[in-house]
């Protein structure tokens, strides 16, 4: 096991109990030996679901079960294993998430359709699921409410540290909890990082509009991070809301009431996918980078991650080098429209280049001592466009090519 | 200076004169101490050009200067300097070109538009302008028909080795040569990799052929090999024809008498491109990559891009790891249609995934023996479509980190 990141937070937060959830998790021998490699969640009946995946064309077995399972809008229970993907694996790995689901729902008492399927590790080998049967009954006597960090560590790859977020507000004058886990950036050879987010609340809201707070909270969270550029087979992020607060039930994305929810499921997501960064293979620095003035919100967002995936960005951070040309050369290439003249950057709150050209006579010591540091900031104006969009990344090391360059084995 | 590339050819080509064609190197102390940084090239009158240009928002002001250069289809002469990029360096970068392109006018005998300019180094720094004109003038004294190992070893920046190749063919009754220079790869803090290629021969050949001729040439070689994915602000591709052959002189890129030319000339473009990748930074091995199957060429390229650009692979590969696996998230991750039950997978022509599932019993010995060679192909196939791409890359080392994380200094 990878040692912790040095970007890792203090401890797992506390989580409380979500109220119509329970969690259980144990050791099914997937692939690992000595951890826990399964989790199941159960939700107490009315519980809806929202959910995004991975838009890639060859998502897993998994991610396919999930799409079609959401046209119900309701949930009873989650099945989650590390260790294999389920992913590339034809009919069979259909077939695996297909007994995966009714072994569940015969233990909860429902539909096959209202249970969900994430799988992350191996891609392209057959997911033992008869171990994964083997080991539903026990964990289904087990559920408990207080159990969110063996969850959250059970669905660990090679991440370095297991990730939690809490908040609480308030909703149609009911307080409402959100709690979530999530992993990813972690990877064991053969495979490749998986970002699995699971949120569950007990506030009462309905599918549809559960679908719009998801797709919105993951528009600036996680689909606004990224490692080395590489997306998954199995990237999921599922929200669960099991109405047990009492609430009046909310079917209304634009309802007033929802103002102090959005914010807080906001943050929460947020949370979870900078987590998910600080947890970057071989990550030794956290990067902020903002671009602004671009000619949309989509646009920045291009830059951005056009800065943010670059190699020699990305490696310039890592020897802490204030290589602001590399940033000039990302922009350049990243198919979006720039005004030159105006395109300005600025690396820890210092304007390195601005109006077409590097600013001279700069105090170099302050731009020195921050990219020393372990969070790096970077501002980039490009024009006088309302576009503004901010991604969070990571360095490129060392580390990542000894985590990625093993032998398989 | 970095070591030889490991991957380096054995030595560079015995590069023949080209009638109409002369060049001179030396060091104007543009950026290094001790090495030749500016190279100068004269062809006679009567020399059309092509050229082809980084796509860059941030394109530098040579570039600029070379879109404008050529409207007029003619060149007398190319000045080249490495160590400083003048890009990012507003209205001063492009006096300097300007004052380069006079001060070569002036000894050549011919309008300032018809000098062609490159530049390779530093980004954002003022390019002092006035050592490149003191240069000049002995460089124009020392033009020699038979100095183009030279010229390759002026152009270079952190280069490990100079790239040269030459390919004679016949043209209407003639025999003609085609001689190309090129560098790219290398990279000094602060800048990045930036490709030059300049390629002359005695061929007599009008404007609009010649463009022709570049653009096809450059589609199938330059533009179908990548390191890191990260463009530079100064590529740029310039073919001169001095005519100097005697030919009938061609104006028609369909004129069936330039078949054997269009072939030597993509032989030597391919040729110089393929240097470029064995001198990919930290490159330990040569990657062939090819796409079947797709929808289109431009579908198989992109496909095939993805494949080469993605860190993953390109560190399983560092690794001597067949993880297909990698192979097929990068496949599903590159925005084109596939078909997921004929999706196959051949590494060193062994077939590791094939009907959308890994190929069972497979003898991993000549793979694991493939993989831990300087020379790895893979073949994907992704469908029943016509489209078919190939691109050339390398794997990503430490060897990349270090190059590239160092302080500035």
């Amino acid at each position: 096991m990878a040692p912790l990141s040095p970007l890792a937070p203090a401890s797992f937060p506390d989580m409380p109990v979500i109220r119509g959830v329970r969690l259980a998790s144990g050791a099914a021998g997937i692939r690992y030996a000595n951890r826990d490699d399964v989790l199941l969640i159960a939700f107490d009946e009315g519980t809806t679901v929202a959910g995004t995946f991975t838009q890639s064309a060859t998502a897993a077995a998994p991610v396919l079960w999930c799409r079609r399972a959401l046209d119900g809008g309701h949930a009873r229970a989650l099945v989650v294993n590390s260790g294999n993907a389920n992913a590339f694996t034809g009919a069979d790995g259909q077939v695996a998430v297909d007994r995966t689901a009714r072994a569940a729902a015969e233990l909860v008492g429902c539909p096959a359709e209202s249970v969900f399927v994430a799988s992350t590790g191996v891609i392209g080998e057959r997911l033992p699921v008869d171990r994964l049967e083997r080991a539903l009954p026990d964990l289904y006597g087990a559920l408990d409410g207080d159990a969110w960090h063996g969850a959250a560590r059970a669905i660990m790859t090679t991440d370095t540290f297991a990730k939690g977020c809490t908040r609480r507000c308030g909703l149609k004058g009911k307080a409402v909890t959100i709690n979530g886990i999530a992993k990813g950036a972690g990877m064991i050879a053969p495979d490749m990082a998986t970002m699995l987010a699971f949120i569950a609340t007990d506030a009462a809201i309905g599918p549809s509009t559960l679908q719009a707070l998801l797709t919105e909270a993951c528009a600036g969270s996680f689909n606004a991070v990224t490692i080395d550029g590489d997306t998954s087979t199995n990237d999921t992020a599922l929200l669960f809301a099991s109405g047990a607060a009492g609430n009046e039930p909310i079917d209304d994305i634009d309802d007033p009431a929802l103002v102090a929810f959005r914010t807080a499921l906001a943050e929460l997501a947020l949370d979870l996918a900078q987590q998910i960064v600080r947890d970057g293979e071989g990550a030794s620095r956290f990067v902020t980078i903002t671009v602004s003035g671009a000619d949309s919100d989509l646009a920045a967002r291009r830059l951005a991650m056009t800065i943010a995936n670059s190699p020699l960005v990305k490696t310039a951070i890592a020897g802490a080098d204030a290589n602001w040309g590399r940033i000039i050369a990302a922009i350049g290439r990243a198919g979006e429209r720039i005004e030159l003249d105006r395109l300005a950057v600025r690396i820890g709150g210092t304007l390195l280049a601005a109006h077409g050209a590097a600013v001279t006579d700069i105090d170099e010591a302050p731009v020195a001592a921050h990219m020393k540091g372990s969070e790096v900031v970077i501002d980039v104006s490009v024009g006088g466009g309302d576009g503004r969009f901010t991604v969070w990344t990571c360095d490129l090391t060392h580390g990542y090519i000894d985590i990625n360059a093993d032998y398989r084995s």
